[in-house]
């Protein structure tokens, strides 16, 4: 079966987020005030072919905490959908 | 009323990601050869204060053209939940 996944990457809590911080600047200084507390993170897409959804997302679950996120500063959510 | 914005990020279709197809080519070269089509943008999360969610929802939508996102390369997706 072939499942597509999608995660969302954020710094944990606590950490210094100096990107998002300036953009939150930068947005203060237009007309956009009312914003606050902005972080980005990434955000990963891509395509897996495993048995089930289970082992899609397993397997996307090992991918991250091997090579696309860092464990030790960032936490990820992933969700996976059945391609039809 | 507070409102949270979950703004993802992607660069359209048809444009060349150079970071993604180095992520796949590493997973590859894991034990990750079922995953595909690795595309990678950004992630932006967001705390906004205003008096409807349609109105949190068009103000994040207006800092995403005029900031956060490129709309000439990059497609943005917002979801808006109001914070207890």
């Amino acid at each position: 079966m072939k499942y597509h996944a999608s995660v969302d990457i954020t710094l944990r809590q606590g950490i210094l987020d100096v990107q998002g911080k300036t953009v939150e600047h930068a947005l203060h200084s237009m007309e956009f005030g009312s914003i606050s507390n902005v972080r980005i993170g990434k955000f990963v897409e891509l395509n897996i072919e495993a048995p089930t959804q289970d082992s899609a997302y397993e397997a996307v679950k090992a991918a991250c905490e091997k090579l696309i996120a860092n464990p030790i500063m960032e936490d990820f959510h992933i969700t996976v959908k059945e391609v039809a």
